[in-house]
């Protein structure tokens, strides 16, 4: 089956479509390790918060209506019949005119509706307290229920759990809380040029980058990478890995050696596997042309691009949308920064190009952007770079000055 | 020792001469798990990438001499001595008027400096090779150390690992990095009326919010943080907790209980273990007066207020930066994101007063913030929260449509 290149838009649609509906699983996870995770269902409270009606003061409480009319000149004088204490049960009943002292936090008891402040009451001995200034019904209180009503959604499904979100969680009781679970991706590394960082190079070698750059960026959307290896440029044994990948987790991502024979292999192994089969075989994008996108029983295997730099922009352009959308996030809010390029570039139209650049403050306090200048398939290019630029496919590239939108990296 | 209660910008002071030179440790880190983390030295190529010289093409490795002249209707006529593979030495020395394939990725030979690409040459068969289009010396090839020379920085100290540098970090065959270890931070809450959460409330307790909501934020600044539970409102019994918290970790918190009892003892506790003790009794933020700071035998010991939404603020706006630098990070980069406040919001002046906001776009595409309403205490603040606004010590509060600038949560 021939394939025409197709561009940038058609691929998001095609990958829609097939992939936006991918079931997701779910897991309970300790409160700790909950931030940036996704809750699968509202969150909803259990019971009252507070469960019981709450002095925010230290200070008395009274029945409100008899402290009506108290003043400097004229205090209301009532009864101390207890002393509650934080974290207990209030006890004896107020009547009319009597008090219980209580302190920051603690329960007001049954027959009180009401707390005066310390500060504008005075102990007069012999349980008798002078009370100089009115409160009106609950003030200086939270009641039962009015933080947080029984049933009430606390966090919504859909929306990542943030930092100052745990203390919510734990307000309602919870030490755990259910979310989405990862989506797996496994990582193929093929290529008989590859080595395994922190083990020795004999001639001809370079270590495996792909692996572990595909995997730092699985992590930050959200999904678990499942390092399958390296495979040298052997079909049987590329296919072998990809089955094994395909049982084991939800996407397979094939890093492509270098060569063109491996990219024939990828393609005739997803036709091999089942249907669909190969959906995309060539991405009008630069770089990242030599990009597979297949489906086999519903699971995405895609085979990227081996050289580093294309690896990076086909993940970010193509991959990190379907691994956030697996993990339940929304989509990458892309935070673009408007910046001035320092020079002119020239791209070849036809094909959207994702430039590197540096991104910096200018003497003049206004952000700038030098694009990075460098061969294919350098990986100082990476390393230099702390942003990417867009040039549409039908621009010729840009100008000095002219404003353009960095995506950060 | 009484001291008085001290502004923002004091404390801040206090905590940069105390605090800014704890030393810091190492630990080496997989690659997987470098993200985020802090180089503690300059990350240098320990040899040169590509260690030989590299062809970017599928192509024919020639003396670029050769090919000078070459064209359309006068072809250099080549003779092929070897084929190349991919991770293999490059074996047999060019010699005049010769070749060799060789393969994207692949070594030159020696005395080759070029490559032709395929697609301008032609196979006549028998090892003869015909090449169209001239090359330059070093076309189409990376040399060897031309992308990284040995010794070369590839990530400074003290800038944060990005998922992209992990890549690099491959490349120069790591599989492990040496960054700043993560400070340790203790947490311990005291107050008689908690529970952890997940176990049954009795009548007047409440679940434990502020460890778990500290130690999140813990966690988002780069530190770890240690849950040493709840302590009741006795004082022998927080002193222990302090006293062995102090011997495990970098920096000590003690969300205090809601009562005024609790806030004495832990500044006497501070003054019992060690000079200087009490640096700081009181913080003119609202919320977040009652603040104690104390340092003994080097270490931070801090006293946090025990209301969830105190305690967030003055964790943002004092501990943050704390944790930050010791995770070896710099300061915060405040995203500040300008916005216009919904409507006029009074603020006693004389405090600066950090006020929880709900950040939204508005009908006209501008971003507005709501202040959250809520008594005092009320965890729904937080929830329903997702950024803060500073008023100013000066300020009387905020007017409608008056432009903020959000801190987002």
């Amino acid at each position: 089956m021939l394939l025409k290149v197709k561009d940038i838009a058609e691929v998001l649609q095609i990958m829609k479509e097939q992939f936006w509906e991918y079931p997701a699983d779910v897991e309970e996870v300790e409160l700790m390790d909950a931030p940036g995770r996704m809750p699968c269902e509202d969150i909803r409270a259990a019971c009252n918060i507070p469960g019981f009606d709450k002095s925010v003061v230290d200070g008395y409480a009274v029945k409100s209506r008899d402290t009506f009319g108290a003043g400097d000149s004229m205090p209301a004088l009532l009864q101390k019949i207890n002393e509650v204490s934080v974290g207990s049960r209030a006890g004896i009943r107020i009547q009319e005119d009597q008090c219980a002292y209580v302190p920051t936090g603690g329960m007001l008891p049954p027959g009180s509706d009401a707390v005066v402040m310390i500060e504008d009451t005075e102990d007069l001995g012999n349980n008798s307290i002078a009370v100089y200034k009115p409160v009106g019904p609950w003030d200086n209180t939270i009641k039962n229920g009015e933080d947080i009503m029984t049933g009430q959604v606390v966090l919504k499904r859909g929306i990542p759990i943030k930092p100052h979100h745990i203390g919510v969680l734990a307000s309602i009781g919870l030490n755990t809380v259910r979310v989405q679970k990862k989506p797996e991706v496994s990582i193929i590394s093929t290529g008989d040029e590859l080595v395994e960082p922190g083990k020795e190079l004999s001639p001809g070698k370079i270590w495996d980058i792909n692996s572990y750059s595909l995997a730092a960026a699985v992590i930050e959307d959200g999904g678990i990478p499942v390092l399958k290896g390296i495979v040298g440029d052997d079909r049987a044994a590329i296919k072998g890995s990809v089955i094994d990948a395909m049982a084991a987790s939800d996407v397979v991502l094939i890093s492509g050696g270098s060569s063109a024979g491996t990219r024939d292999y990828t393609a005739d192994i997803i036709t091999e596997l089942g249907k669909p089969g190969v959906l995309v075989h060539g991405i009008s994008i630069k770089p990242g042309k030599p990009t597979i996108i297949g489906s086999v029983a519903g699971k995405p295997v895609i085979g990227m691009p081996g050289q580093p730099v294309s690896s990076l922009v086909v993940y970010n352009v193509v991959v990190s949308p379907l691994i956030r959308r697996m993990a339940g996030h929304t989509e990458k809010e892309q935070t673009l920064l408007p910046a001035v390029c320092d020079e002119n570039y020239y791209s070849s139209p036809g094909r959207e190009e994702y430039l590197m650049v540096t991104v910096y403050r200018g003497q003049d306090e206004k952000m700038r952007v030098r694009p990075v200048s460098g061969k294919s398939g350098m990986i100082t290019t990476i390393s230099s770079a702390n942003g990417m630029v867009v040039i549409s496919k039908n621009k010729e590239g840009l100008y000095k000055d002219e404003e353009v939108q960095v995506i950060l990296l």
